[in-house]
């Protein structure tokens, strides 16, 4: 049983962000050497999410409209009495989910055809960690 | 330690859909003769879902309504300018989530008394992946 | 390749409630010596979630005042002609999802600074059941 486990720093410059990070997933496997598994990427903020989905500029900007339009910012939050001013980005995170796992077979990611692993930042412009860790054989 | 990957291929009658796959995802554990582990069990498509919940059909259709009412069809998704008309499909399964982990235990899978695993599609009528890949010994 | 299976029990005061289980979650870690590897932690119910996010008081407000208002009680849910009440709580068990993936590296939670486990009620008052597996090495 074998294990590998990278760290990532993303520093976005702006409030909100959408990175595809399927190569940086990808390169994580093959400095694992495992064929067969799973990979947990996992944000480890609570203000970012991770998500798989469709790499088409379109559709990010309306996933962002949309989590705009479910999760708004607004200044009354109750989090705001702490002096932060992200309660909605706490609200988009849990809306998408801060982790996937990805399957992986023959050494390679099992993804679908359009199948894209993003990291999407809703809080940024300051140093957010995540990680990868590859499990399996 | 061992693995078991099993694909399956759905193609619905409807747009949306709702089916249950719970004995689908046994079956791939027999199959795999792991006691102990954990079942990633995951759209490959980025227009359809897996959840856990419960097999009620008047549920499945509240869920169904919730899902329109919350990414309701629209035509004007910046999505759409690709030629695709599917924008709410993939805002559908980015609420749902794409993948579950079911726990086995004592060769069984350990869910609760109503919990059902169910594949969601949003966006059918063509064929669509799944896996299920078991891990564990 | 080692397993540790630990089951809790939660039995809330009130309907909907939130519980930090960061802490429950260690100890099963620290049981089941293993050092890499990941925690499975999922609610055995679908009218509960379990999710990573902030402890602190006003959020978890928040976070449960913008359940309540994107899936709301309604007395009409389809669900309801069971005889069952508590269609909001499965609606509200989706959109936060039933279920974690924890990272373990070095004999610890890999969790960043702000990242606490938290199961989340929403229909309680009587005996609930979250499983937490650790699988690893």
């Amino acid at each position: 049983m074998k294990f590998h486990t990278k760290y990532l720093t993303f520093q976005t410059k702006k409030h909100r962000e959408y990175i595809n990070i399927t190569s940086e997933v990808e390169q994580a496997l093959q400095e694992s050497d495992i064929r067969e598994g799973m990979i947990l990427v996992s944000a480890m903020h609570i203000t970012a999410a991770v998500y798989v989905n469709d790499a088409e500029s379109g559709l990010i900007q309306d996933i962002d409209d949309w989590l705009e339009h479910l999760a708004p910012y607004q200044s009354d939050y109750r989090h705001h009495r702490t002096g932060e001013t992200n309660g909605d980005s706490h609200l988009k995170s849990l809306l998408m989910h801060h982790e996937v796992i990805v399957p992986v077979t023959n050494g390679r990611l099992d993804l679908g055809p359009w199948q894209q692993i993003y990291y999407a930042e809703f809080d940024g412009q300051r140093p957010k960690r995540l990680i990868i860790k590859v499990m399996g054989a």
